[in-house]
Formats: C-alpha cells, sequence, structure tokens
C-alpha cells in the first residue's frame, strides 16, 4: 500500500528554500501521501547530498523533487547518481528573476533527464509526482482523477 | 508484460519536428519499448488533439512526450485533458532559440504541470519516460539500470 | 445596431488577472460597448474552455480579447476554436516580468493567429477591438474617430 | 463587394523585407482578396509614410499590415496616423533574432495599439486581417470558415 | 553667444517620465545652458510632434535629447525629421526593465541614427548633448573641461 | 576649413573588427570628412589607448567612434579620458549575437556617455558623428541637408 | 608569512557599491587576511584608475578584486594594467537585475582574463581569492581546508 | 620546479569539448605548463567525476579548469569536491548561444565559487591559471610578464 511508505523525497539546497518548496508539502498532505523533506547542498555538502542520492532507490522513495535557485545543480546531480525519475524546481532569484536557475536545471544533457517544472513551481512538482504514482498505485490514481475533475469546476 | 502494448504516445504539432523527436524513438527501439507516433497540432488540429487527448488513458498509455515549438501549446493542452505525466520538448527555434518554446511549455500554471525536458531534448524525454515506467515494471527497470551503468563507463 | 448585443468577450485565465483586464472593461463603457467577462483556465478546465470558444461566433460575439500569463495558452487555445478575430493580452509575470506570457502568446504557428499586445495591455486589447468593429459598425467608428482626435489635445 | 478594391494595404520599410512580407500576398491571393504593397521606411521617409498613413482610410483600405525589423517603429508610426486597425510583423534579425523587432512593435503605449503577430509571421498577419474582413463582409468569411476546416484535414 | 538662446529641446512621450528626465534638466541648470521642455508623445500626438521635430533647427536649438519607454519609437520619429543631433534616453519599464526600450531606440536603420544613453540615463544625455556643444561653444567647453576635471577627484 | 583637418578618430579594438567598421569609412569618403583609422584594444594594449584617448583633442579631432564586441569596454575607455563626445558602436558577437556588446557600451554610468548606436552599425555611427559636426562646419551641414533629402527619395 | 602585509586589493567604481562588496571584507576578516579597499571609477577617474592598477604588483598585493555595475568595466580596466589575477563582481542593477554587469565584466577578449563570479556574489569573490592565496600560503591554505570542512557540516 | 609536475587539470564534460577547451592546451604548451586534460561528464559519471574531483589536489594539481556547455553543472561539481581554485569555461550552445552554460557556471551559491571566463573562452582560462600559478613560481610568473608586455605591441 502506497500509504504506509514515504514515497517521494523532497530536497531542496538552503534552509531560504522551504518556503517556495512547501507548496509541494501541502498537495503531498493533500493526497495523504509520505514525504521526506531534506535540506543539503549539492555544493556545500557533495559527499552527504551524493550519499543521499545513492540510497534514494533502496531507502524505498519512488519520485523525487529537488529545489534549487541560481546555478542550480542539485537536481541534475540528484540525477546523476539515481534511476529515479528527478523533478526539478527552478527558485526565482533576485537578479535574474529565476531564468538562471531554469535554465541549470531545464539544460541537462543528453541521458540524463530532470523533469523541470515553472519557476517556484512547487505545487505542479507535487502533482507530476502524484500523476507518475498514479501509473503504479490505484489509490493514488483515484484520488488524482477526482482532483483534476475538480479543477475543472 | 510491458512488451505487449504501446506505453508511450510520442505527439508533435508538425511534421516539421519529425527529425528531433526522432531521439525519442531511437531510445524506446533501444530498449524495445513501444510507442505511437501522432502528428496533430493543437492550434490547427484541436479537436483532434483534444479527443486524442482524452482517451489517452483508455487507449493504455501511460506516459506521453509531447514535442512542439514556438508558442508550443501542445505539451500543456494534452495535458490538460489527461491524468497521465506529460512531458514537454521545447523545440529549437530559426529566430529565438527554442527560448519561447521553452517558456511556452514550462511555464504551467498551478494544477497542470508539464514535465520540460532540455530544448531538442527528445532522447532525454524518453529516458524519462523510461524512469517512470521502470516505477511499475521491473523488466524495463533492470534495462535502465543498465544502461545507466552503460553511462558511467 | 451596435448597442443593443454583446460584441466582445474578454476571457482571462485566472481570477488574479482581472485587475489588469479591467482596463479592457473601461474603454468597453466609456464607449458604450456591451461586452462579457468570463473566467475560464485553457489548461485546468479545458472542456469548458473549448465548449466557450466554439460558440463564441454562434453566441454574437465578434471580437475576443483573451488575457493570460506564464505559458499563457488561453489567447491560442480560443483562436484554435474560433474564426473570430482573438486578441492576446500577456498579464506580467513575477519572475520572467511577462516575457514568458509575450512569447507563449505572439510566437502562435502559421493558420492560427492572436493579434498580440503589450505585457498588461488590455486597455490597448479593447481600444483594437473597437478598431476592428469599427470596420462594420459606423457608430462605433464615429466614436473611435473622436477618441483618436481627441488623444492628440 | 469586396472583392473589387482593395482593402488592406502591406507597407513595409525596406525592399529586403519583401520576401519575409510574400507570406502576407500569397495568403491574400489564396483567398482572392485585392491589396496593396507600398515600400517606404519610417525612418529615412517619414513625410512619404505619414501621408500614405493618414491617407489609408479615405483611399478605401480596411485593415493595415506593416512589417519592419530591428527598432521596428513603422507599425507604430503608421497607427498614429489611422483609425483602421494596423498589423506589426517583427522581421528577424541577424543580431538579436528579432526580439528587438518584436519589443519595439508590442510595446505600444495605452491609446494607440499594434495587433502584433509573431517573428517573421507575415502569412499569420494575412490570416488575421482576413478574420477581421470577415466580420464584415459574408464572402470572405465564408471562405474563411473553408480555410479553418481545411486547417483541421 | 551660447548664453542667450535655448540649444537644446528635451522632448518626452508622457507626463510620467519627467521625474527621469529631470537629471537632463539638472545638468543643463548647472551648466547655465538654456533648455526648452516639450510633451508630446509620438503615438498619441503624431502632428504635433512631427511639426515639431521639423521645426528644430529653424527654432535654434542645436541639440535634441528625446526620452521614451516602451516601444519607444519617439526618439526615431524625432531624428526621421531633423538633421539635428538626437540623443534618446530610454526609460526604465515595470515588466522588461527597460530592454525593450533600450532596444527600440538604439536598433535604429541605416541612415537615421539615435546617440542612446543608458537605460534612466537622462544626466549622461545632458553631458553628450555638452560635449557635442563643446565643439562649438567655447564658453561650454570651457565649463565642460572643468566639470570632466571634477569628475576625477 | 573641415575639409583640411581630420575631424574624426575612427578606433577598434581588433583588426576582426574592420570589415563592420568599414561602413563608417563609407560613409566619410561619400561626404569627403577625413579621418584617421587606429586599431588599440583597451585590453591588450591600455597604456596606447590611454595615451591615445587623451591626446586625441590636442591632435584635432573632434569627434571619435569606437567599435568593439564582447565585454566592449573600448568606447568607455576612451570617453573616460577625453572631452570629445564618443560613438560606440557595437560589434555582433558570435555567441550572444552583440547583446553583451552593447549593453557593455551603453549602461554607462553617470558622467561619462558614449553615444551608442545599433549593434554593427557603423555606417550610422559615422551619419551622427556628421550630424554633430554640422553644428559647428556649415559645408558639412550643407552636404547633410542634401543626404537627408536624398534618403527620402 | 601572510598575516603581516595586504594581500588583496578590493576596489569599487562607486560608494554605492560598499554594501554588496562588504562581503567579500566579512570573509577576509574571518579569515584573518589583510585588505584594503579602494574606491576608483574607471570612468570618472581613470588616471587614478589605472595609476593605482599598474602599482597594484608592485605595492605587494597578490589578488584583486573588482566590484562594477551597469556598463562594469573596473575589472577590465584593472586586468588590463596588472598581472595580478583579478576577480570581478558583477553589481545587481535596477533595470537589468545585473545581466548587463555580468556580461560586461565577464566576456573579456582573448589575452586580459577576469575570473567572474556570480551577480552581487561578493563573498564569493574572497572565496576565491582565498583559494587562489592558499596554493602559496600553507597557513591560509590550512585555514581553507577547515572551512571547507565547515561547509559540509 | 614548476616544469617537472602537471599543475593544471583540464577537465571537459564530453569529447565535443575538445575543440574549443584546445584553446588552453595551447596557452600552456606556448609557456611550458604540463596539464593532464580528462574527459568525465558530471552528470553520466557522477563517480568518476568525483572520485577524481577529490583526489585532485592530493594528485598535484594547483588549479582546474573545467569546460561545460547548457546545463553546465562539471565546474562547480569539481569546486564542491576540492580545495583548488576551479576555472569555468561555459561551451557555447547551438540553442541559446552559451548563455545557459554561462549562468550554469557562474550564480554559484555563496561558499563555493568558479572563478568564470566568457564564453568558449578557454585561452583565458589557461591565462588566469597562469596568473594564479605566477604569484607562486617565479619562472611561470617571468614568462607571463613577457607575455604581458607582448600583448600590448
Amino acid at each position: 500500500m502506497s500509504e504506509n511508505k514515504k514515497l517521494v523525497a523532497i530536497i531542496m539546497g538552503s534552509k531560504s528554500d522551504e518556503d517556495i518548496m512547501k507548496g509541494a508539502e501541502d498537495i503531498f498532505k493533500e493526497f495523504g501521501i509520505k514525504y521526506e523533506k531534506i535540506i543539503s547542498s549539492a555544493h556545500r555538502m557533495p559527499e552527504k547530498t551524493s550519499k543521499f542520492a545513492k540510497n534514494l532507490k533502496a531507502d524505498g522513495f519512488e519520485v523525487v523533487i529537488a529545489g534549487a535557485g541560481k546555478a542550480a545543480h542539485l537536481p541534475g546531480v540528484i540525477a546523476s547518481y539515481t534511476t529515479l525519475p528527478v523533478i526539478g524546481v527552478p527558485i526565482k532569484t533576485d537578479d535574474l528573476g529565476g531564468l538562471d536557475s531554469l535554465l541549470s536545471i531545464v539544460q541537462m544533457p543528453a541521458g540524463v533527464p530532470v523533469a523541470t517544472v515553472a519557476i517556484n513551481g512547487a505545487k505542479n512538482a507535487a502533482i507530476l509526482a502524484i500523476q507518475i504514482l498514479s501509473l503504479k498505485y490505484l489509490e493514488i490514481n483515484k484520488k488524482f482523477e477526482e482532483y483534476k475533475s475538480g479543477l475543472a469546476n
């Protein structure tokens, strides 16, 4: 059953990203999906981050959401170490509005994709994770079908 | 078994996108994953496109890849009609290099995400689709683990 | 007579666009032109939006104004379903200033144009609608000629 | 009858824009709509351009298409002198890809809109002109409804 | 003598540009150079603007400063009608930061240059005007040499 | 008499800029205005460049044209050392199309303006120089009035 | 010993840059590295700036940090006069967010590099200076190894 | 002595970057500085890359040059694992001209800088490395002083 384990890891590079990434947490709470939140900078804590990334699958996670700003390498670094699908959230920046974060996340080289959502799109990252989990978990799929119908009304 | 049905729909807005989107087809062939290729413009053929999008799940598809250029609405339009995860491929444009395609695909509003990959990143779209399918299909997962190991060597 | 029916449909993707789109309403009130305001997201409510779009002409509308932000597909989606001229208003965004909205609206593919005005240019969208209606309705044309003269003084 | 007079003026700033603007001419020929083509630079020939613009309506034109590149003032200059709807075509530039042309045309101030289409979108400019003329001329409307149906097949 | 007549015309498209353009006025006051300030929109008041532009030389002006924002045609329109050097000041915009104003002013076609300064650079526009006037007026040149020395200390 | 001395210095940072800057030379030849062409990099030859810049006025030059690409400091460096008006020509770049050159030249700080023309706009730089010289030299002014009239025909 | 002399020169073009550049000072204080702070505009005070730059090495400095905004020539001008490594800090701008500063600093021509850090990245400029000094000064290297370990925890 | 060991590691993410990075090799050969060239993708070979990065200092390298394109994480990943100074070379891209590479490299978060040079600026990366090595190695410093003098002539 999908309800008994943490299916999603939400990772962000800095505590300052928490407000934005909360948008994803809210969606998972609404859907009753368990997740783990980790703060680990790809650049300041590369060993911790890579170790965490390598163990993601063995730890039972099925989808990863990674948010980062500026030269936003975190989603790509996670993706380089895991076979799980990684969803990237570009965080808006004060100077360039998040165009830097967006390009740093979405323009990944052949072989290692990151599923990128809109700038500050943490909520949509969670919805995308739910769409992915819906393929396997019928109870999640059922809730998402209801959510989708609800959007239209 | 994942081998007996078409799991992925590859849709593009114009015949001129075929060369780029072939990158996705090549990956699926390499992995022995069946797919269907459809050319249907979101803007010129909205009825055909929306009908197709609405039936994607009933038709047995599990992931959708949509490639489009310029005001690239196709991935978002598909995503508005289906609960399946939609992967968007921004096609490079002659004038703005694909920045227009990228922003038109990635900046989706809350509620309806598109999993965006790099400009002309059709190959990575297929790899992302495989990562998603790997959660459910062990035989695909096995092949992808091998592919991932192969990248490193 | 142009005064007895609603000639213009003003559609926007989200309630948060109302403040900007009010610029168009103000102009129509100044000119005594009736309009209908509709809020319907292209992505969250595709069925409602496409049904509305398909009926625009039968419902007696002659020009459509559509405002949207980010991956701003609404004007293009409307244009795909109607033969009426569609005027698009790119809404300014917090992160990219509206460059995303602008490119998503203006870069339409061959066959389905959207008449795009400036970022947050709802007032000009209404003026453009009035210029279009002036070709057919002499009383609107008369008022617009006066308005134009007034600008110069 | 719409067939007996020139309804559309196609104006461009330079002979070098002719190849792009031919896209509009082709559409008008396909629809049997008469047009006049004028080459007149807003900057090098301001007197000729403004005189031409002021007479557009008296000369019987109903819609204007203006194409220009770089600091593309031509559509806005025409719009400043006429009450007719003006459609602007940003011409692609060698250095900035046409982003300069696009912003110079679309970002018009309140009071004087230009209906902007895609970079190099001369074909769509003609289609937009036809949509506008369709409101008044039933025979054009009929042809356009057929064209629209044809796109979908 | 340069002190007895108005040498510089400062023109701007809108009253809202006055705060920025005051930077130029302050410099001229500091140098004791007479100027005339005119508000005249290129788009809303084309007749007034072109008439003014055509008379600039006959009216005794020697340099023109024109400030404008968005699709900032004013400097180019002035330049199209006068043989005097025209200095353009791109006004910062809320949405695109003034990149639109800058490109609309600086990317002038061959034959009709506008001497463009920085976004909101009204002060520098005045200094450039003074450098130009210094070629002819020794007393201005003397003051400017002092100003230049002063900068370095 | 303006014909007997070199009034304009054309300086460029690299021999590779010669083809573009020739556009300015052609105009000066057409107008019979003498100029001197210098190649001196602001970055590789700062002593030579600053010495040259400091002597420009004493050497009899009245206007300077400086062309440079990428981090295009040459026009600003010249302007920092001379009281003469400096016209900057941003050279198109292979990677960013000249946006880098343009911003590096036009965004000068308060106190030291550079009169910036379009990307690769060497021809217009010469015309601007001629407009400036026309204030002082009647024979140049006369030729320029003729040139301006010629543009319109 | 590295502790007895000023190893780093921190130079900025304007007093308004002090708040940002303080980020570098804080790091040097934390590491006990002496520095000198100089305010000298490349454009307003070229003689002072070039003299200072030429003497940097003789004055005992080993690394230079230069911060500047807009057409940010200061780091490049310093680099043109010294053989010392120059680290450039692009200062965020009100209009273009610092993209102008970044391109003006990083796009240096062949032969004269500037080691560019992030927009407003004064803290990182100091860390980079420390990494460079670590190659030569063992006591700095030791502190930096500790700092690096500290980041990870 | 600096001549007997490899002081610089040149690392790039893909064999396709070799042509650009050769610019750095040429400079090192000219200066007689030994280097090692490594091809190792940050994303496809994260284990190899991180292991290599962690050993850089122990292996005797003193400066690292890393070139990468698109979502160019390689320089930042190297910098996260080593205390050596890392110089980043953004590789030009077909779609966005290298703006993506540049922002992905230069916009590093506080604590982990990358010394970024111009797009495709491999030659300058080598010169910067030589400036850094010159602080410690007198024989390199001597050659560089000669090189610098040579530039000016």
